[in-house]
């Protein structure tokens, strides 16, 4: 029987004998007794198991050390101790895998550094056992959002040849030895000869690939891994990372807002309901006052508003910004605070300069913004990136041109605006940022299981 | 409304009028009348568009293409054909996207190969709706199973500098450029000048870092992208592709087994019940018998046998083989399908030559096998292929050594049977082969959305 199994039937178990398997988390010894703090990992709560001197075992169990998996026999009884439901009455503790005085997780408190460079151990102490699971439950609560409502999730791949993102932010993938390159007339390497014929790379985002589904299925989401090679190493970048990236035919911004607001409160719903313990612990040791920012998003109304009135709402408050606010440019991230502390909640802002965005963007009326709309929120910032996307072939081959987009490579992505193109939308969201988001941490690196920065791919 | 839910909720809505946005599949002009053959790709079934010359803009409705976008408004009425529940009686049917005379999906046939270097529009077919929705469904199956029961859901990462399964069959990953690399003193390229500061592969395989978070959650499971480089133009190769790969504590090849059985009659019910329109269409015109074949396996037993008794069975056949079976090898695919023919349903595997498989495989107290389990399925060949894990330290490293693998660079993935090791057991399902198996269609190329094959990287 699980951890997880055993709580959620305590009232049924208890005076019953159980079997558990499961890590010994901590261990305190008395002379006449024993309590193991124990867990199998199945749910965050741990369980206490209790065994006293009448075992004949007694000097052996009491030998077990912190780290070691065991077995565990005994009986279901009500806990003395107010704040469990029920403890483990042992009649056998027997020892399945020791573990070693010198293992680094002990039961205290390490820092985060520490527990980075112990990566392959830091999913056993309570921090990752709540982050991590938040991680898989709020997962599975995009699948199932996306599911119920009819959307088709999409592999978009991974490997590409396609250079649209512009290749100088993407990996590079190759088969040949990079110790003995063929060179080919020009002195160039003969990209040839490897795997593809020519240089491949692993991509930064499968949104070209997703209309194509979008313009077929209708409502499509893709939810996979992506690359930067940015060399930056702050807290918010990694080099590999996954994303969310939905595309709706037959949608313009407004709808697309309408989605975006509806599936971040349904995730976070979702985790709420699934994760209280985590949360709980989320926010009593990584930031206070997490679930009841979490609970007032759901219940709140995101306001839309445009850049320019951002912009204009920035200029009239009385502060000495560190960058200047301006029509013509992005918002730095002191403004993107004020903007959710002024209105009290998340934000969306649209129609921003068409200048500091990207090439497949709808233009809009004016010729000067385009209909692209970013999701602020209190405490994390930008979390999610859309927009409309241009559905008039002229207007997008020309564009496209201007900014230096090959139009050869992404012909079929431009052809899906001669073939019964539509009206559409979509947006992207990163997946880690929603992690942050949901548990309050604040590193990136803490969210990934194996994170990857720059000069850091160990594990 | 989409079709989707005008399907749902067809008798609510008859004689109510509703709009709808989608893609004309056919068209079929009458001098009175006009008939549209609508989807709009949320449900694999078509909507039958109405329309008559009392309509003003009739003429304009008559030159409207296959391939066009249209909006359409008009009135849900009983349908005079019988098998199809209602169609719409046009008030309206605008032009929004226009498609051009000579649009390469056309009402009628196109063969696989055709569609194939039609990547980008081949969703737009019914076999392709088919196969990509099964995919989907199938996808949110396998998340709906693992978390239901209580799986952790990892990401883990796909560059790494593990060199675990070896990496000649791998991509490098590198953000030097290729045409300018700096060599080291020893004359080799200095990969200490790369993003991570050494040589990067994309992975083929989770399970090393599986194994580390199933010691720490009990149960989880990956459900990601993987990679080989292997040069191979076959039917079921592809160098990209998705796998799923559960790993399990306190779980011996009996009770993998047991999940692996589990998990597919789930799987293959799942997709029975959510998608009867893409099997009823996938048993008609790719594989007759395939829903019987579904629907037999659900219900059946699946037979477990060790590769020695298989080795019996098939040295008894009254068979010329073309590969003679042999109790120290592999089985050949002629000896997959008698098996499961035998049998008369899918078959486990046990008890593998160690010669033959992976170091981290739990030896046998034989010591001549190791505790590998591959499942067999009628039709598919090998589905599944998992092991117990060695958790004995000892013996791991001994093997480990002799079969050449970087012991220092797994060094994390070793000492998991230092610190509180268990007994444990994985698996892995290549997803790309459970669509074929689920959809009857032989070709990998023609269920992965934009497959990678060795030449073929368009797109």
């Amino acid at each position: 029987m699980t951890n997880k199994e055993l709580y959620e039937k305590a009232k049924e178990n208890l005076n019953k004998k159980v079997t558990l398997q499961g890590w010994v988390r901590n261990h305190r010894k008395q002379k006449e007794f024993g309590f193991i703090d124990f867990s199998d990992g199945t749910c965050f709560k741990h369980i206490q198991i209790v065994y006293d001197n009448k075992l004949k075992e007694f000097d052996e169990i009491q030998k077990i050390r912190v780290g070691s998996s065991i077995l565990v026999e005994g009986k279901v009884v009500e806990s003395p101790k107010e704040e469990q439901p029920f403890e483990i009455q042992a009649k056998k503790v027997e020892l399945l895998g020791d573990c070693p005085e010198d293992y680094p997780i002990q039961p205290k408190k390490h820092s985060r550094e520490f527990l980075r460079e112990q990566a392959y151990l830091r999913p056993r102490t309570n921090l990752f056992q709540a982050v991590f699971r938040i991680r898989s439950v709020a997962s599975f609560a995009i699948h199932d959002y996306f599911q119920k409502n009819g959307y088709l999730y999409v592999h978009t791949p991974l490997i590409t040849t396609a250079d649209c993102e512009g290749s100088d932010q993407m990996f590079k993938v190759t088969t040949l030895d990079l110790n003995h390159l063929e060179k080919d007339e020009e002195g160039k390497v003969d990209l040839s000869k490897d795997l593809f014929g020519k240089g491949s790379y692993i991509t930064g985002s499968g949104q070209l690939h997703g209309e194509t589904f979008a313009l077929a299925f209708d409502k499509i989401y893709t939810f996979g891994p992506t690359f930067r090679t940015e060399n930056s190493n702050t807290k918010t970048h990694a080099n590999e990372f996954w994303m969310i990236e939905p595309e709706i035919a037959f949608c313009d911004l407004e709808g697309l807002m309408d989605i975006e607001e509806d599936m971040l409160k349904y995730i976070v719903q979702f985790t709420l309901d699934t994760c209280p313990d985590e949360i709980e612990f989320c926010d009593k040791f990584v930031e206070n006052g997490l679930k009841d920012r979490l609970e007032k998003l759901v219940k709140s109304n995101f306001t839309r508003i445009t850049h320019k009135e951002v912009i204009d709402i920035l200029k009239k408050a009385k502060i000495k910004w560190e960058f200047e606010p301006n029509y013509e440019e992005d918002i730095a991230k002191e403004h993107e605070k004020y903007i959710t502390d002024y209105f009290g909640g998340p934000v969306f802002i649209t129609n921003w300069p068409k200048d500091i965005k990207a090439w497949y963007m709808k233009i809009n009326p004016d010729n000067k913004t385009v209909a692209a709309v970013d999701l602020e929120v209190p405490g994390a910032g930008e979390l999610m990136g859309g927009s409309q996307r241009e559905e008039l072939y002229d207007v997008l081959v020309e564009r496209a041109k201007k900014l230096g987009v090959d139009t050869e490579a992404v012909s079929w992505y431009l052809n899906l605006r001669k073939y019964g193109g539509c009206v559409h939308s979509g947006f992207g969201m990163g997946f880690e940022r929603l992690i942050m988001y949901l548990t309050g941490i604040e590193n990136i690196r803490d969210v990934i299981p194996y994170p990857r920065t720059p000069g850091n791919c160990d594990y």
